[in-house]
């Protein structure tokens, strides 16, 4: 025999309900993703794979001590910061500051290893840090697409969208941020309804806006009134994306947003932005020198702000295409930058964010999938704490995917069964089963198979395993096709969780006055 | 700023060489693959991942010994190797064999631990062991696809065509067997033209045929016309494929073909074929105690028939659904097995073969490749010595892909730069680059990057990382349609390796006469 999966199979005395009832129970398991698996959280049980040696790592660590204390970093438009360096014994020169051998490493030691994020439902409470990994939707696109529709710029309808599908999910455990931009609404105030609908429609943790400081105030006040005053400043109820403006600038923007959620005691994840070869050499092992250069000033100046703050040491890094310079995702260069990454911020103890599910693609399709697999396999094998960006990104994170979405999220699902590793417990061993088969038999009908099947294999929501000619009757669909199917079904069945009537009805007048107070606005 | 990759960097100043002569040179880098990396097996120069731990392994290992001296294994319609097994001490009753414990973990140590497999070519040569993974194509697919005729049952021409494609990829080390089932030719003579196509269209080295003893021999015959006589018995010049018929049962037909190979000094690889579920119990851990004893048995015997010739132990499993029964992959558990079955196989000091480029999907979608993309990472990661599968499988393994094969060829190259790991040279930790870049500055124009674009990162000839407004101007192809132009472009313009005018001729006649002394039959 060769190695060719027999399709009989499908037709055999595989342990399975029959007739119009149990295709009605088959389907309602599809639709729910796998319904055996949910935690808050991903707890890992696998070890962390590691492509950095400790030699590797003291390596790129000396040339980044010589990046701190030689070249320095630019602290733009924020002389508030330039003064709090300076204090802190920093050498500042214009907006260049250059930090002496050894100050940040010492200044982060008051940050956190791990922390709780708190979510309007404690059963949804994250834990950032450690062998967890917490998964959170894309973050950023201006532009949304599905198969019927097509490319289009976001509307808060689509933002709503992607906020329930996230809920849904029992592979998301977070409710992220801006997971399109509602470019429907003007700049200036759209942070209100983004917030909002992250409290309304999900009752999962969240993200605050970070585009300007008073929006970055505002989402803590909204914190505020869903979670209590003297709660949000003892807890972290909302982390925050502060890109660096790589290489080695903090703008004004980033470091006023900084300011306002490290004094709240909620969490920055401080990220390099890097496309390898524009924004920093060309080379992994030179990158990741410039990667730690920046996550630790931007994770040191929080503690500054207020010691022991949470924060996270983020990464996002991939390459360019020297051909065309066109960004790339998925690629080796990609993995290795993101595992080196994590390695470092491990060595520094601080939570590491990283990953997602990149893809440079325009559509569902099989580059998609592929640049997708490869990063959010080296997300989990990186041990990676927090990883936006985790579903429906496509279009290099222009593009928010509804099907992608739900292609990506079962991929998740595939990487809780993977964390958990090989169960070596009797019942996993199996040997009554070998004993009952012996040689040349079948395991379906045996003992064991019946007493396990259920909780047996990951099942994919997406996956068309059936015989070529089943699925020519059930319409020669590809993935994406199915995909499309399941988010519209989603979102008609989503129901959402309860909120406080109060609370609700407090959001909306603080957001009514001060949407009241000041001119709309597209900047 | 928000994580979107910025498009702009397409049009910006990346090292590029412009109008008509540098869109010629780009389209050759393209359809070449990626120029910048050839060797002949890839060499991992990345630490083995490891999901298995040592107690883990003993505790599977432990109730291997159990299954092979209390359960045992049937070896079918073959009285000899009964006898074999009874002289070298197992208890035989039947067609029922149990083994003394220790007695196959014994034997196997006569076997190398890593060996030449030669080619036509010695350039080709490949080296199966070690930290050495080599690639070969799809095996047994009665059909074929692609997108221009749909799927239908495969052809000599076919056949070829797949020889010359992995002939053509840079990242394919090996011609691999049966690239397609040639449905054309009868049955019981198909397997000349077979070997022949892989001797004269390919001079990367090749699989002989298993499907009986007599084949077998012609294999070995065809061999020895090409390498000569003396040097087959003393050198591997082909490995095959004989897989056991699991659960704990060698059938006549994989006894005869083994038998011929071993005594002919030629690798086989020992395979027990597994979907988890059906042929093995529901678990990882029992189906890694059937998989050690079913391998240890075939890899035993071999040492028997002739100590010390090459021999793998192979492992192809996977899951099925335990709803419709239908065999699964690219499954967390399927890495699970594959990686459980690499720690157990490098324990016996015997290469390892497993993993591919798997899918259930009957297209090349966005299940395709991330199935494929799971399951070939973990093949890199876990060690595999011998992949066959790498490219091409669609469908279970029951059809080969022309789009697929391009689609998986690049993936490998992919997994070439990723076995390489993170170079830490002094020029990799561009520390001149960062000097002369600084704060905001852009590393495109750095010298460094100069000195190194050409090779700093993997180039894809499949990804689209161009604009949307790009993709949209190049006629919104998906990555299976550029796929499908560039394998017909690489057909238009192979030219085939040379071969000896008197060797070539010798093999025809042989062929002729063998063919002309049976009457044709389709068993």
């Amino acid at each position: 025999m060769t190695d060719q999966a027999d399709p009989s199979l499908s037709a055999s005395a595989a342990p399975r309900a029959s007739g119009r009832r149990g295709r009605s129970a088959r389907k309602e398991r599809r639709q729910s993703g796998s319904g055996q698996i949910f935690a808050p959280y991903l707890s890992r049980n696998i070890p962390v794979l590691d492509y950095l040696s400790d030699e590797g790592c003291e390596k790129i660590e000396a040339q980044t001590d010589r990046i701190l204390a030689e070249i320095g970093l630019e602290f733009r438009d924020d002389p508030e910061v330039l003064q709090i360096w300076k204090e802190a014994g920093a050498e500042v020169s214009g907006e260049r500051v250059r930090f002496p051998k050894g100050m940040l490493q010492e200044l982060v030691k008051t940050a956190p290893a791990q922390f709780t994020q708190h979510a309007r439902n404690p059963a949804r409470n994250v834990e950032i840090g450690g062998n967890n990994t917490v998964f959170a939707p894309v973050y950023g696109p201006p532009f949304v697409t599905d198969l019927d529709q097509g490319r289009r710029y976001g509307t808060i309808e689509d933002f709503r969208n992607f906020v329930k599908l996230a809920y849904i999910s029992p592979f998301l455990h977070h409710s992220g941020g801006t997971v399109c931009e509602p470019v429907d609404l003007p700049v200036n105030k759209r942070h209100f309804d983004m917030v909002y609908s992250h409290l309304k429609y999900s009752d999962k943790p969240f993200m605050g806006s970070v585009t300007a400081p008073e929006r970055a105030e505002d989402s803590v006040k909204m914190a505020q009134i869903a979670f209590g005053e003297d709660f949000v400043d003892q807890n972290c109820v909302m982390i925050q994306l502060i890109n660096a403006n790589s290489p080695l600038v903090f703008d004004g923007t980033m470091l006023g947003a900084l300011k306002v959620y490290a004094r709240a005691n909620q969490a920055c994840i401080v990220s390099p932005f890097i496309l390898a070869g524009a924004m920093s050499p060309v080379t992994v092992a030179g990158t990741l020198s410039q990667v730690l250069a920046e996550a630790l000033a931007g994770c040191a100046l929080t503690q500054l702000l207020r010691p022991g703050a949470p924060v996270v040491f983020g990464a996002f890094v991939s390459s360019i295409s020297m051909q065309s310079g066109a960004p790339t995702f998925g690629s080796p260069e990609g993995t290795l930058l993101l595992n080196g990454a994590a390695k470092l911020a491990r060595r520094m103890g601080l939570p590491y964010r990283s990953g997602g599910s990149f893809t440079a693609s325009k559509l569902p399709d099989a580059q998609a999938a592929q640049e997708s697999a490869h990063t959010i396999t080296a997300t989990v094998q990186a041990g990676v704490n927090f990883c936006l960006h985790s579903a429906g990104w496509l279009e290099g994170g222009l593009c928010s995917s509804y099907e992608k979405f739900i292609l990506d999220a079962d991929q998740l699902g595939m990487m809780h069964v993977l964390a958990r590793g090989i169960d070596l417990s009797d019942e996993a061993m199996a040997m009554d089963a070998l004993e009952e088969v012996g040689p040349g038999g079948h395991f379906l009908g045996a003992e064991h198979t019946q007493r396990n099947f259920e909780s047996a294999f990951y099942r994919s929501s997406i996956a068309d395993n059936n015989s070529y000619e089943q699925w020519l009757a059930d319409g020669q669909m590809d993935a994406a096709k199915r995909a499309n199917a399941i988010w519209k079904q989603q979102l008609q069945e989503y129901t959402g969780p309860d909120i406080d009537p109060g609370i609700d009805e407090a959001l909306l007048s603080f957001m009514a006055e001060r949407k009241a107070s000041f001119p709309d606005s597209n900047v």
